[in-house]
This record gives C-alpha cells, structure tokens and sequence, in this order.
C-alpha cells in the first residue's frame, strides 16, 4: 500500500507509527503541504478534504481521515491491537485520542494558521500563542484522563491515544512548549519513542524530510 | 443514563440522535455553555475538557467526548447499527463524518470564537466569514465523497456520517449558509428531518431550548 504523507504532519506520523506497530510493508509519496501539493487535481481526487494522509490499498481504494484510517488498520490488522475490546474501555481511549484529534490538532493545522495571517494579519508571536493555546488547554484535560500508573496511556503497549500523544508531543516542541506540568503525558511520550516502530515513524526520519 | 449536554451544541444532536435511534432511554441534564456551566467544578470532575456532551452511565461511569460516545453506543446498543460491518465500508463512513466532526466542528467551536474576540477583536461579521469559511470547505470536501443514490449519506439507513451532517447543516443555517450548492449534504438533511428519532434531537425540541 501507498501512503501519501508529510514528513511534518502529525496525521502521517500516526498513521506511520500504525503500519510500523502492525508489521503492514508500505511506501511513501511525499505531499509537500508548504509547497501546496495537496491542492494538485491528482492528489484533490484521491482526496477531496486536501489534506493527509491518504493510504491507498493495493486494489486502488483510497482511505482519507487518519482516525479512521487508524481505525481501519485495526479492523484489517488486529495484531497487535491498538484498541481495547471492552466498549468502555475503547470510549476511554477513544475520549483521550480525540482531546487531540479534535481539540487540538484541527485548530493547529497548517491551513488555519494560514486563515489567522489573512483574516487578522496574525504575526508570528500571535500564532505561537495560538497554538500553545490549544496544546495547553487540550493536554491539561488529557492529562486528566490519564492514569499514572501504566507505561502507555491505559496499558503496558502502546495504542491509539499513544500514537497521537506521542505525534502531538513532537508539535508541541516544535512550538517551544514547556511540557513540565504534564507528566502522564510526557512519560507516555518517553515510552512511545524508546519504542523502534514508532521511533521509525518520527517526522525527522523520514525520507522528505530536510 | 444521563446526558449532560446544551440544546444548540451539534455535538450533542449527534449523541441524541443515536439514543433515540438506538431505543435507549436517557433523562438530559443542562450544560449552558453560554452561561459557563461546563467550567463549574462538579462539571469538570465528570468531562476534563469541559465540553459536552457527558454521558453518564447507570453504574456511574462518565463517557465524554461525542465521537468516543457514538462508537461507544454503536458497541453496546448494535441495532440499529451507526456504521457498517466491512472495514473498508467503515473507513468510507467514519471518513465522511470525520470531515465535518475534525475539519468544520473544532474550528467553529463558541470556544474557538472566544478566542478570535480576545486575541484579534474579532467583528460579528469576521465571525461569521470564519464561521462560513470552514463549513464551505469541509461541505466541498464531504459532498464530493458522498452517492448521490442513497437515501443517507451511504445506504438506505441513517448512519454515523448522517448524524453529523444534520447537526452540522442546523449550524450552517443558523450562521446563514446558503447550502444550494451541497445537493447530497441538503437531500441527507431533509431524510434525517423526516425520521422521527432524529427530528426529537433537534436542538429546538430540547427542553433546556428558550
């Protein structure tokens, strides 16, 4: 299967951090979100949300939305499972993925910082601020939800709310965030890095990276 | 069990619809986001990041976050299901929802436009044009990953992808949409009004509505 990816994108990094955790054989194409190759009519047509990934399968089927891409891949793949079976206790690691899924990371995006410099002449210091807005109110109620007591988010292996945890922690350093005040959060993301599969998914280690 | 939820919040609509769709009876208790009821002490304990809905259960347990809950619901209430069975199928429908719950819903958030008056001294008409801009691009990306031969978003069956698109067209027209451009998205909404279950969560039917 191809994934088309950003070395930087915080998406492609769980996604990546997925296939290396289940041992699924994938190769990259490199979507360049600065250069806007998410807007060429080739990739619009895989993907009409202009974003990434995309992992396409080997009979062509295009899949979009890293969530439930991550989903999918856990439904195909089950081994090792990223999810719990207990409803319960998949909605708890659900509610923990998703405090960065959706209260972070679409606010942080690339095409919003875009719309702060058009629409309000956002200077660099105003987007700073804005994105440790969000990472800081997000990761206070993560860090909440978390027990202290496990070397993952919920368990002893890494899983869902791992993967965009430890893709999330990589945004926030890059934005100069002080992580000192969210230990949980921060000893998952230890935990996730010392692990080779996802430690192989890290932005800098990809092939378009810098 | 208990909903905690506000009549006008699209994340809530989503929750009702599936409990009412699902047969389950649940008693609503009033979260006024405008008053700041979600940041009261006895409030955060249950839903750390202070959004709705919470779902409580009967035997006390607090399920938060919408999307973690509709899967939740999906498990332990199977009939009718929210989302197919193949895990392809799953990834199509769970992508299509996730256009409008990660793309539009985060950024037109009441938070999200606290924000933009603090930080920007944001105009009514500026939060407006954000507020349009967002629903326009995620509704472009959503109609065109739609059939335009069911009578739902993808069978002849409400699903999860439905719920999201009515809550989200009632957004729309509350901020002015014009939505003659979105023929799938208009003809899913119309199907979803004229099913009872649904038509009993929208926000006017709600007893905390004024």
């Amino acid at each position: 299967m191809i994934l088309h990816s950003y070395w930087r994108s915080t998406t492609s990094y769980r996604v990546r951090a997925a296939l290396n955790l289940k041992g699924v054989a994938y190769s990259q194409v490199a979507v360049d979100l600065v250069a806007g190759d998410q807007c060429r009519a080739d990739y619009a047509a895989l993907n009409p949300g202009l974003g990434v990934p995309t992992l396409v399968l080997d009979d062509g089927t295009a899949l979009t939305q890293s969530m439930a891409i991550l989903d999918y891949l856990d439904a195909a793949y089950p081994d090792p499972p990223l999810l719990p079976q207990d409803p319960i206790n998949r909605a708890r690691v659900r509610a923990a993925a998703h405090s960065i899924a959706l209260d972070i990371h679409p606010l942080n995006n690339l095409r919003v910082i875009n719309q702060l410099k058009s629409r309000f002449n956002a200077t660099p210091e105003d987007t700073t601020a804005w994105m440790q807005h969000w990472i800081t109110e997000g990761f206070a109620a993560l860090e909440a939800m978390l027990p202290d007591n496990t070397t993952f988010a919920f368990t002893d292996q890494p899983g869902l709310a791992d993967l965009c945890i430890v893709a999330q922690t990589y945004n926030a350093r890059r934005w100069g965030m002080p992580l000192t005040s969210f230990p949980n959060i921060t000893r998952i993301e230890a935990a996730c890095l010392a692990t080779p599969e996802i430690a192989a998914a890290r932005p800098e280690a990809q092939p378009d990276a810098p």
